[in-house]
């Protein structure tokens, strides 16, 4: 499965990555192995957790990460010299990735996915990584966000015609591992397999002479799938008896009608004056839509006043990881050739875990997850299979399950084979946002979930700042 | 110049445009002619203006709007009739437009561009039209902020880390109509000629033995473009003295370091004390570039306080058109079949304006933009040129220049001949916002710009309501 939006990944890039890379390259440092963790510093949306999402168009970019001749011939236009050129014109990627799965929910400061590799792989790749990680990421924890608002309710993507450009594609994939159930947007339907969806414009409305004929004809069209909208002229005074009408002539033919969109005014009062009517003319079946900048807090303040609303529609405020925009991952050095290496910056907030590391998840009897400790291991081990499934970390006598949440899924260069199918990974996410305890995942004023160091990762800290 | 992050732009829609499409099909009103018209109600960042961008990228993913045979045979499975499929695998866009000029200043409630075609033709680019229009329009009102906060520093992007996708692409485009002197993306720098530009990364640093040794070595590889980044360990206590060291290396050699980046830290405080070490070092001409969470409010704050900065690298808070994230820009139709429409919603503020306009631009005698007026014309007159380049507008009895701003772009699917080229665009941007007041520009509370409707508008809106 290609990423098309991404047609060109190697110029897809920041200046300086070319820069050092002909840097390293002249000063013979492209070569030695090195290692880049990607971590965030703070969870968006003033939460605690992130989805982690983007892992399978990552991989897919890297495996065909080349420079074509018409790269190179502009590279040396800008002045890139004829050894490095000629070194860019044959290179592939030659990292090996140990990441989280895709769709798993990871914390501030947790070293999510480590790529190592020769220095010049790494480093090339940065901006790439970061772009499609740091992005997905926000939207898959956005849409998780309002589906914990949304409880059972239909949550469907109307966001295309609002979102930042070529990367809605990927955003409504993001969407759909967050835990939304159908999508307005017809590539990303076609692409990944998430169900499309959608009702009608207010343009319909406007061709007919009248609301009731535009109503009509389209319910004639698609008789058992069509969801009226209602607020071209007066919702309650004519949209809502237009539909009655026309879900009764749809009812003596044996067909139903699906449902009303809402798309301006107050959402609680019209929605359950709409009910009432609905109700009233034995059209309970009648499913009420309703779109217009919803979010997770309206759409959680529209369910505690038990507001009849069936459906959920959500455009700007999904697609554009709305009020924050972005995930602020970093992707830092933190080996080279065996040495653990950290940035030790004045700005406290700012610096970076040394050294090869693991995370370990425990989890409580219930199958909670309690804490994730952040391990120093040996960069030769991270790869075996972690030979405890229990640990006593944390100085608790009790034996508790504990797992390892990364693993290989890339080894010099080459992907490993996993499924990108969406509702497999949409199912394994919300299996995990499943086993995180309510006071860590609500919507206000989370508590923190711990993530600690171990001891040995606390001592190379200490030694590397002297 | 192709638009490469939309590969397929038939299926780059909402599920309901071919819905509606094939009900439009089925009940024989397809080839009607109609009129949408593309406005946006409100400007973002509490503006009162937006910079109109994306017109040369629609124009040409509309150039070869197609549906291929994948996807018709997908819309098949999806249940789409025969006729409608068969209709679609020849379908090309059709439609007429008249816009205003990529990079002109517009205003809320305008018709800024308006498709004229086959209802079908209107109908099936909707989505497509406005996800191209919103973003790039969004991203260059933004960058201009930025540049009117700027002053005559250098504004460099550095989004695309933080870009949400592959839209970032287009937004480094955006950005450079909005007034950005160069990008870190080569990749749109390659593709548009907008100027490359970097520093060097953490890493680099960190990849030596020593901070020293990381400098030196960069300054040797490009003794006449480093800008060393002096944050790594102690920006005054190590990054400024072997900063200092290497330029004096430099120059002793016939070079000249081109300057340093503060990215982390109190920006005012360390530009000035870095400014003052260089300066006693007899370093005038070294330059202080500064980034990490900058917007239009924290520049002019620094140079309100005359930081010592001359250049600005814009991530995020640029490339994700933060905090708003979107321009609402809608696309409704105003006219079928040579009838004027139009929505009249119970919210008045989501009411259109119907029948075919033009939007007359009055400006003073010293050449600034006083007030707009959207004019009703005849649909068959208004491709003609304007008879009047003054107008009396406004009950002033002096003859006042006058222009109307939009004119037509794309003919029956044809685009007409013009310049996509970046710097031309930038340049005519730049010389409409200077002749906008000041009032109206600022970055705070702006003064509304006049835009009225003329008499006939009004008369018909009074006469469709009834």
């Amino acid at each position: 499965m290609s990423v098309k939006e991404i047609p060109d990944p190697a110029l897809y890039t920041d200046l300086y990555q070319l820069t050092m890379g002909q840097g390293y390259f002249k000063s013979g440092l492209s070569k030695k192995q090195a290692s880049f963790d990607f971590f965030f510093r703070k969870a968006p949306f003033s939460g605690e957790f992130v989805v982690f999402a983007g892992l399978a168009d990552l991989l897919e970019v890297l495996d065909r990460f080349r420079f074509t001749g018409d790269e190179i011939a502009w590279l040396r236009e800008q002045g890139f010299g004829d050894a490095f050129c000629e070194h860019l014109s044959g290179f592939t990627f030659d990292g090996t990735i140990r990441s989280v799965r895709e769709g798993e929910v990871v914390f501030p400061g947790e070293p999510v996915l480590t790529v190592t590799g020769s220095l010049l792989s790494c480093q090339l790749v940065e901006t790439l990584l970061l772009n499609i990680l740091n992005f997905q990421s926000l939207i898959a924890t956005k849409a998780r966000r309002l589906r914990l608002a949304a409880g059972d309710c239909k949550l469907v993507d109307f966001g295309l015609r609002r979102g930042q450009g070529a990367g809605s594609v990927a955003a409504t994939r993001a969407a759909a591992i967050g835990g939304f159930d159908a999508t307005s947007n017809v590539l990303a339907g076609k692409r990944y397999g998430i169900p499309v969806s959608g009702t009608m414009a207010h343009s319909w409305i406007q061709c007919f002479e009248s609301e009731l004929e535009a109503f009509r004809t389209y319910a004639q069209l698609y008789p058992d799938s069509s969801i009226l909208l209602v607020d071209t002229y007066d919702t309650i005074g004519s949209g809502l008896p237009n539909t009655i009408t026309v879900a009764r002539e749809l009812e003596e033919q044996g067909h139903r009608l699906v449902g009303i969109r809402l798309d301006s005014g107050n959402p609680l009062t019209l929605s359950r004056k709409a009910r009432n009517m609905l109700d009233e003319a034995g059209l309970d079946y009648v499913a009420i839509a309703v779109s217009d900048q919803l979010d997770e807090e309206r759409i959680a303040d529209l369910r505690n006043k038990t507001a009849p609303i069936d459906v959920f529609g959500v455009g700007t405020r999904l697609i554009t990881g709305y009020p924050d925009g972005a995930l602020g991952g970093v992707y830092k050095i933190c080996d080279l050739d065996g040495n653990p290496t950290m940035k030790y910056t004045d700005e406290v907030s700012k610096r970076s875990l040394p050294g090869i590391k693991e995370i370990e998840r425990v989890s409580d009897k219930d199958g909670f997850f309690l804490r994730d400790v952040i391990r120093l291991v040996d960069g030769r081990d991270s790869n075996k299979p972690d030979p405890k499934d229990t640990s006593d970390a944390g100085g608790n006598s009790e034996r508790i399950p504990s797992e390892r949440i990364r693993s290989t899924v890339m080894e010099n260069g080459n992907a490993l084979s996993h499924s990108a199918e969406i509702s497999g990974i949409a199912e394994f996410s919300a299996s995990r946002v499943a086993r995180l305890p309510d006071k860590i995942k609500r919507l206000n004023q989370p508590e923190r979930y711990e993530v600690t160091l171990d001891d040995p990762l606390v001592a190379l800290m200490e030694q590397l700042q002297k």
